[in-house]
Formats: structure tokens, sequence, C-alpha cells
């Protein structure tokens, strides 16, 4: 896979949002469903993705998610969001998400999820995007780890999936 | 894991849905968003979960999800789900999901998708859940093959869930 | 009105879809509103006439609807639709709608209703559709009772409305 | 059916209602439908009926309603809603709706309808509701038509519905 | 600022809506957010703002607004909106916000404000509109105040804004 | 008016957020409501004031608001949000907002505004809010820029609002 010379830095892009849940959000219990908190997810780490290759996208792939703790109607939803790795045409990003309760300010660890966009030319095809530049020793990280997801999906497809 | 006496069919529960995908439900360009499928398919596993169960449930992980063909406004989003597999207190719901031209009648294969609910009794609380009882042979498979995604989950995390 | 050969069975576009009932469905106290139930049940005999026709549909008109009994926020509706009868650009959809408070499985009847949709052409003109075969007696006995309600209707109009 | 002494005029709780027909009150192709519509009645004849009653009010029946002329996205959606009868726990609101395309000023007829509502006490059980006094000539002929409508419905269906 | 011949009479294009305020627009102790109540008061004013100009319009600014009184979840929004005065190409409109508790008929007074649109050609630039004709002795004090309101802000800013 | 010791620094609850402009923000051009921007702005200052209050907030009042540049659906609105100045028991926040084309990365600023909110204690009464600290120099100029407002509205309403 070449690399166009360039790239642009992790910060860039990266972004942390807040959304109040409401009634719609929830069932009548106040539990927020695991779908609705799945929606405002798409959403950031598509905005992420969009601000990091200037280009439509398209969610190719959501990996699992598992939810630690639950989140109520009246929560505030935390969602930190920010691209991990590039490919030629596609882009991981990972979210953390936490939930507030205003009142005490107290926050939980709700979940965290890697998502996978893909690039958009105006014909809807594929089309390349820029190189991401991690800096921080978290990004490099995150940049490493997403590279080993990115081949064992791989070894496991038996093919290259770009 | 001991288990009740008696239990449900999977016939009992299963479900097809079908929605009309909206202009909220997309981008400027018609492209569904990842998320509102995700929304859709969590509502819909959720009422699936419950009427297994007859308690109330939220969701406790929705496992990878990949999306192998676009989803416009404009299309219906036919969510198929049914009950795979009941642990004590958790219920793995599946979910295949296709999106149809209505003009066309022509149907894609969206993406398929397992989710993990858990019961809750009046108190917040997991609470037991009855058996499911696979009958036919596809029904069998997907017990078989849920089991052994518990089984590999509780060896990766080195600690049983439930 | 001349019949082209051939038609397409009920069963082929008929459809069970079943809708969580949410805060935004209802009145204060729980209520959902008569017009919410509408709007879920035109939605739902749209896509069945759709479904039928194969062309883009819209609603000509909605018979006299009795509400039998309360839904509440947190029920899931239960909405079941069928082609009854099918002139030469209209059809009628029957709708039966029931409550179901998830908890205890009790349904209770909310409600039945018939639908016309006119097809219409790519100018939004109305356009021929395919005759419905009724094929079990309660196909054709909803078959003979449409046709009734037809001519009924044309008879107090004293004019042929197709 | 005894009569409490005085009564509402009315021009007390009759009201017109313009709404913005939204992207989400349509089709891809910008056509109105005519569930959508039935949203927005229900809610405005519930109002009228509130506003006689000064109790909750819950919809018992929708009478027949065709859609003489298509709605479109971007147009206001005119509602005129007045209580044409009051039973002895129950009211009659007739609906007229038209269709404006605000650049032209030109409206249509889009179609009318009768909603009957039955006033709650606190318990959620029937409750009495003030007569409504019909003044001009219009209100007196819509009064008439119907307790028209009632006594053949009475008739029709054998008992007495209140 | 030349006046065509002709303009419109300000009773032409006033409008009283009622909205009934759902769990969607409150926080989960059920007070009303200013800024949904903000929304309903463009869109109104909007609406008045369009059927005099019948042309499209956007807002240009909206005036300061002091919320008198908390509005509740369940209760009617009762918005009264007039254009007040019209420039070359904008318009004032002045909306009264008014909530009333549908159970007892009090109505307490929210807040009052005053929008600018401005009217837009088919290319989105600014577009003449109509003048406005006060009749009455409030629709004259309105127009002379919405003039003082225009000049204070004309000096303010020390250049003519349209 | 007296001062708590302590307080909290304008960092602590400042905050960014971006939404993505839906077809329901806009009109049939894609043109978004003015009202639709002012509803996200409150939902953002309040959870800013919620943050820096950790009390359930009320709107009091918005100040007057231009909108400088039109904002369109597929547009990122950026809503950039820090508490001013608070009062004994109200809060001052003021809000800049930015839209940008994700495509090309161009923002134009939107609009500007200042937003008051009310704390208030468990039974709906105004409650005292611990006092912000400017640090930057410009925290201390729009801290003091917010005095002045306020004492102006003092000596214009003579009367001390809080």
């Amino acid at each position: 896979m070449s690399r166009k010379a360039g790239g642009k830095h992790v910060s860039v892009s990266q972004m942390t949002t807040v959304r109040l849940m409401m009634p719609t959000d929830g069932n009548v219990l106040g539990n927020v469903f695991g779908g609705a908190i799945m929606r405002y997810m798409d959403e950031v780490a598509g905005i992420v993705a969009f601000h990091h290759a200037r280009k439509n996208v398209v969610t190719a792939s959501i990996d699992r998610m598992d939810f630690y703790a639950p989140v109520y109607v009246g929560n505030l939803l935390i969602l930190k969001a920010a691209v991990n790795y590039v490919g030629k045409t596609s882009m991981e990003v990972g979210v953390r998400i936490e939930a507030e309760d205003p009142l005490t300010g107290t926050t939980a660890h709700t979940g965290s999820c890697y998502l996978t966009f893909v690039a958009l030319d105006g014909n809807g095809r594929p089309s390349p995007v820029e190189p991401v530049i991690p800096v921080t020793a978290d990004e490099k990280r995150r940049f490493r780890e997403a590279l080993t997801r990115r081949r064992m999906r791989e070894a496991t497809l038996g093919r290259k999936k770009e």
C-alpha cells in the first residue's frame, strides 16, 4: 500500500461531542437504547472521518461493542473520536463513550468502539485518503493496534479487503 | 449453567419487520447512515428478546457488523431477527438485514449481526430467562454457533461473564 | 373494468410489522394518539401496496376507524396488512392493529381499517396495477367484501371513481 | 341524554392551525403521506376537544377521509377544526384541511374529516362534557348533521355507544 | 427607501397557531427548552413573512427574548405573529407567545420577540417585498415602534443594513 | 451581591460541539432555519451552564442574534460555548456559531449570542451558583462585557433582576 507524501495529524480531525439523552432515546424506564448510542457514535465518527478525508464517507464496518454500564435519559453522552489508522481509501475511527450524570458530574465508561469508513468520490466509488500522522505515544499505539486488527481481519478473510 | 425445565421455541419470538428509509436516516446524497441501521436493528432485536423473556431487556453487546452494500433513502429495510441462544440471564439475538428497492423488488444483503441482551427484574438487576428450544436444522446450527462464540469470548476474557 | 392476465397472490405482499410505542407517540399520561396509530398504519399499508404494484403509491382514502381499546407508550403496536382488492389503478389494503403489553404478552384489538392507494407512473398520473389473486377462504371473503364496499361507494357517489 | 345547564359556544374552542410540511412528512418524491396528514389532524382536533371539555381526551373514532388532492413537502397544511356536536362524554370534531403553495398562495381542499373524542376523568374513565351551543347557521347545520351521523351509527350498531 | 404602490394589510398574513408541547421539547423535569420555543416561534414567524412576501424567506435576526414564565411538557404553546414593518427586502415580524394549561385554561405570557426576515429571489438574493399597510391603532403603533428599532440599529451600526 | 469563596474556571465547563445539519433542520431549498440553529445553541449553552452549576437550569433570556451567513443542510454546525459571567443564581453563557462545508473545510461565522440561565433547586426555585473565575485575557474581557451588559439592562429596567 503506497503512501502519498504528506498526511494529516490525528489532532486535526479528532473531536469530543456531548449530547443530552432525550426521552426518544430510551425506553419507558429511562434506559437509553444501545442502538441510539450507536447512532450518535456513527454520526460523530463519520464527522471525524469526513474531516480527515474532506470527502463523503460511508460506514463500512462497526466493531464489537460492549456496553459496560447503563445510560439514562437525562444523562450527557460524551463521545471522543479520533482517526486511528488510514488505509488507501478507508479510515479506522476509534470512539470512546462516557455517560455523565450532569447533577453530580459522575461519569462512567459506557463503551469503546472502532468504526471503518470508506471515502467516496463524486460517483460514489472508493477514493484515496491522505495518510494520518500519529504524533503522541497514545496515537502511535492506537495506530499500531489498528494495523494489527486490520491484518488479523485480512488473515481471517484470506483476502485483502481494500 | 442449570436449565429450567420447559423453554420456548425460537419461532415464538422471531420476527421480520420492514421500515421505509426516510430523509432523516441518511446524508444529503441519500446514503442511509450505518448508525441509523444499527438503531433499527437494536430496536427489532430488543423486541424479540423482550418477547422471549417477557421481561425488560437492555443491550449488553453488539457484535462486529460489516455493511456489504449501501442502503438508500427510499429503500425498504427488511430486518429478520430471532433468538439464537439463551444463557442464564442473557440472550443472543441474530439479525439479518436486507435492503429492497421497492420499485424493482431487488434486495441486497446489507449485513448480519449478533446482539446480546440481558433481562432485568423490577429493580434493574439481571433476571433469569427461560431457555430457547431450537427445532429446525438452521435453529440448531445457530444455537451451536452462538454457544461457540460465547465460549471463545469467555476464554478470551479469562472469566465467565454471566 | 378489464383485467390483465396473471396477477399476484395476496401472500406475496402481505406483511406483519411491530413498532414500539415511544414517548413522542403519546400524551403526557402515556395514551398513544389515534393519529400516531394512523401514521404507522398508513406507512405499513403503503409498503404493502407498493410491494403489490411495484410502483409509487399515494393514499387516496382511509375508511372509518374505531379505536376499541387504548394503546399505551411502551406497548408494541402489531400491524397486519394485506391487499384485499385491486381495481384498475387502485388497491384496497386492509390493516388489523393490535397492541401488546410486552411484559405480559396480552394483546388487545385496537382497530381495523381499509385504505385505498392509487399507483402512479413516473409523471405522477394513475397507472395500472396487476390484479390480486385471493387464494384462501379469508382472502376470498375480504376480496368480495372490498368489492361490495367499492360498489356501495360508487352508488353513493353516483359516479365511477376510477 | 340529560343536558347540563349552560354549555360553551363553538367559537370558544374552534381553531385554525398552519403547519409547514417537512421532508419527514413525505416520500422521496415529495408527496406528503396520508398518515402524516391524519397525525396533524388528530393533534389539532384533540386540542379543540380538550379546549371544549377542559379534560383529557382520547380519540374514539376517525371517520372516512378522502384525499382530494396531493400535498407536497414545502406546502403549508391549513387545518380548521371545530366542535360539531357533544354527547354525554364524547365530542365530534370536524376538520377541514387545505394545502397551500406558499409561493403562489394557491390553496386546494385536501379533505375533511369527523373525529370523535371521549373525555376522561383522573382515573381514565369517560367523564361528562359540557354541551356545545351552535350559534351561526353553519354551526347549527353541522350540529344537525353530526346528530344524524350519530343516530345512523347507533342504528347500524343496534346499540347506544355512549 | 421608495415604496411600491399598493401593499398588503397586516391582517392578510397575521396568524395564531397552537402547538402541544411534547416530551422531546423539554428536559426530564418537564421544562420546555427555551430553544424549542424559539424553534416554533421562528417557524410561525417565517410562515407569516412568507405569506406577506409570497417569496422564500430566511431569518436575518432574532431580537432579545426574555422568558417570563416556565412552559411545561403537556402545555399548549400559543403563538400570535404579525408583520410589524416592511423594509425594501426585509420584514419585521412580531410574535407573542403564551403557554396554556389545557386542563384549567390558565394562560401565562411566556415572552414576545421581533424577528427580521429577508425575502429571496430564485437565485437566493434579497428581493423586494410589497409594503405592509397598518390599519388598526395597534398595527400603527407596532409599525412606528419597529421603524424606531430599525433606525436605532442603523445608528448603532453606523450604516444602512438593507 | 456576596461571593462564595472558591469558584470554577471558565475552562471547566466550556465546550465545542459539532452537529450535522439534517433535512429536518431546513426548508426545501436546503436553508437551515434560524430557529433550528437557536434550538441547538440553547441545548449546548444549557449543558455548559449545567456543567458550571451542577444544578438544573432554565433559559431566562436569549440576546439578539444576527445571522451573518446562510447555513445549509449538509453543513456542520460548530458551536463554541463558555460561561462569561455568573450572578447570584444566574449565568451568562456566550455561544459562537460557525458553519462548515465539510467537503472544503471552509467555515463561516454564522452568529454569536448571549444566553442567561437560572439554576434551580429541587423545588424549581432559583438557587445559588458558584462564581466563575476568568483566567485568560479573553475570559476577563468577556466577564467585563457581560457585567456591563447586565448593568445596562438593570439600568434600563430600573430594577435589579436577580
